[in-house]
């Protein structure tokens, strides 16, 4: 028994936490020496568990539907909550998915023959332990349990009481797919315990956990961030703009302004301000305003665009960085592109921005000097996601700038060390 | 002005470290835009300027010493602060050696054309902002100055207050070097201010501070990662071990030892625990103990290894997760390569181990299960290093498994964004 004698790191943890942590870290050294072959069988078998077992799953289900309704959650809650069969089958589907993405575990980064004769290789690895931090959608146990287990870290999962046996469900019906699959230690892990205590206690076991990624929205994220001694990748807010240059094809420049805020308006790369340069907005304007008429797109405007348009109300200076996730959206009058990268790097949330122009000066300045982590170029906003840039999967978008930005794939979920092979040689 | 109008971030933080802050941020905007002729040319003056100023710096750190010796400080600490013309020639030469490193921003790290003919670029960029806390070496400023500047980051950076006087005219050199280059603002700013309250509201600052990298002792770096809510880079201690395999060539294994040990027991990289294989035991410890004793080495061994050598102390516990910096080492017998890998994994601190050995199978398993940063096969642990990596410079041996791992060179300070072009296309 590696954990009785002490040989796994963090034993003066006590408790639920200590335990569970060291179980992770001992789970992650075995889950590390499985093929790739061994790895895609059980995610297979995975993607088959959640559809046979799909009475159990949303017989659980319903008691977490039941208890929200006795707490009388708000209907939007209520919806993220619940599983049905055309959500099961998308899990599934998605789980299958990852398992026949190609391997990234192990993949050599770069390598070199110095002059002395040692030979150098950087290699992926799997970061070892993971833990995650979300809230009400029971589907993250499965997306994220794939995620990981493809890319050979445990996950620790901490969901929200109000999935709970949701969640556990869905962790039962996986690991048994696991050791189906002749895996015979837990690969993941679902929080059992979900009161507040324990998820501080768990934000603290730097010794055995090496990854936070907070899944849910601002608050969330900020709290894990002051608790937790672990490095956390954020996906903040998406305050995303799209800034349409005095040489744009305004027909162009329509069709991208309402596909970016009308498509999917409840998602981070939609689109939340539009900045207009001076010379094109009287022209402009009106055009956009029609758009957004029809598409019942409610706008808040600069003094200046109010001054073009009628029927719209004033934009307050903390609009500027409002993520209304709606059908909301802030426009302003700029003088130039200057003007408009200073006001997305003010204001922005350095996640993803386009510019609409025919001009290949203004486009390239804007590509160079905006801070976020997508710079686009006549496009929507809404390109900004795993899948469009061909990562072939995605666990979130980072607006961190350290170890991942933008679209977070497989690759973005391991690390790397360095394997150096010699002959005896010494520093002189 | 930029910072009257309000358009850079952060506006809310007060006082001193508001307006650093915020005059840093506006820097970096301006030395991303710098060619890196213009940097080069700017480095070159930087590493010019040391040497053409040194009467100024030498009087400037004399008041230090001066200050150091009233309050009695260790005379080793009076050591690390001092500058002669020697250490100053040493920091010229590291500057006009990075002048002459290869551009790493602006590097095109992965391309491609999706379906939809969306063209897209990920693309290497500096991190922003960073914020270097060191205690008294005042070579880290220059140091840290030229490879953030290189890399076009602004950095911060907070010195002890031993120092005080050589950090403040090193910094006044080499901007007055900046200036004479053409460099028309400060591209970084030595803070000073070296109360304990400006350091916290500096870790608090993460609207204009993107990466906070603290070189100094494990007591710092904890402090550090407690306080800070901006992501931090850790270069924890170095507890290398070095596994000494049944079929090791004995010869080999002996020089690589006393190599790991003697050549500069200060640093991070020297060995500090040897595990030897049973079967090898007998033969090799006291040829061991004789080398060691040569060059006053003291031994701390576990109950096998004192059996068999004797004079030696006994290692206790925590003795398996020290570092000395110093000639000393502790020793532990062990039953084959899986209790050597377990030993690690519990007990090092995930820097460097090499295992010494001709038995392909066992080098391929340490290789693959030893979860540190930088894994050896038949090699000194001393070779853990950016320069006997080629990198070409370093600012630290990462042990964060985050971002960066084991030695950072140029391309660990930079981060990426996505860049993507297109012709108007929307999402379906």
């Amino acid at each position: 028994m590696l954990l009785a004698s002490g040989i796994i790191k963090g034993s003066f943890m006590k408790g639920y936490v200590g335990k569970l942590t060291r179980q992770a870290r001992e789970s992650s050294y075995k889950l590390a020496r499985l093929s790739s072959a061994q790895k895609n069988k059980a995610l297979k078998f995975m993607a088959a568990a959640l559809l046979k077992n799909r009475d159990f799953i949303l017989r659980e289900n319903k008691k977490d539907l039941a208890a929200g309704r006795r707490k009388n959650l708000k209907e939007s809650l209520i919806d993220r909550l619940a599983l049905n069969e055309a959500r099961l089958k998308q899990m599934s589907v998605s789980l299958g998915e990852v398992a026949r993405l190609p391997e990234v575990v192990g993949k050599v980064i770069s390598s070199s023959l110095r002059p002395n004769g040692i030979k150098i290789k950087k290699i992926r690895v799997p970061i070892g332990v993971v833990l995650v931090i979300f809230e009400a959608r029971p589907n993250v146990v499965s997306d994220c349990a794939g995620l990981l287990f493809k890319t050979s870290n445990v996950g620790i999962l901490r969901g929200g009481s109000a999935s709970f046996y949701s969640n556990l469900a869905i962790q039962k019906v996986l690991n048994g797919a696991l050791s189906a699959a002749g895996i015979n230690f837990k690969a993941f892990f679902v929080v059992e315990k979900t009161s507040h205590k324990i998820a501080q206690e768990l934000l603290r076991a730097s010794e055995n956990i090496d990854l936070v990624i907070p899944r849910g929205g601002e608050a969330l994220i900020k709290k894990v961030v002051e608790v937790s001694n672990i490095p956390v990748i954020k996906h903040y807010k998406g305050v995303c703009h799209i800034f349409v240059d005095k040489t744009a094809d305004i027909k162009k420049a329509l069709k991208i302004a309402v596909n970016a805020k009308v498509q999917r308006p409840s998602v981070c790369n939609a689109v939340e301000t539009i900045l207009i340069h001076k010379d094109i907005a009287k022209k402009f304007l009106p055009l956009l305003k029609k758009e957004f008429d029809t598409n019942k797109v409610a706008i808040r405007a600069d003094a200046k665009t109010a001054g073009i348009i009628s029927g719209v109300k004033k934009a307050f200076e903390s609009d500027w960085s409002t993520e209304y996730l709606d059908l909301v959206v802030s426009i302003k009058v700029v003088k130039d592109v200057d003007e408009a990268i200073r006001h997305i790097n003010c204001y922005g949330s350095h996640h993803t921005e386009s510019i609409i122009t025919r001009n290949k000066k203004n486009a390239e300045h804007f590509l160079k000097e905006i801070d976020s982590a997508c710079c686009f170029v006549n496009i929507s906003t809404r390109f900004s996601d795993g899948y469009q840039f061909g990562l072939g999967a995605e666990i979130g978008i980072s607006t961190d700038k350290l170890h991942a930005r933008g679209p977070m794939g497989l690759e973005e979920l391991t690390t790397y060390k360095w394997i150096a092979t010699g002959n005896g040689q010494i520093r002189e």
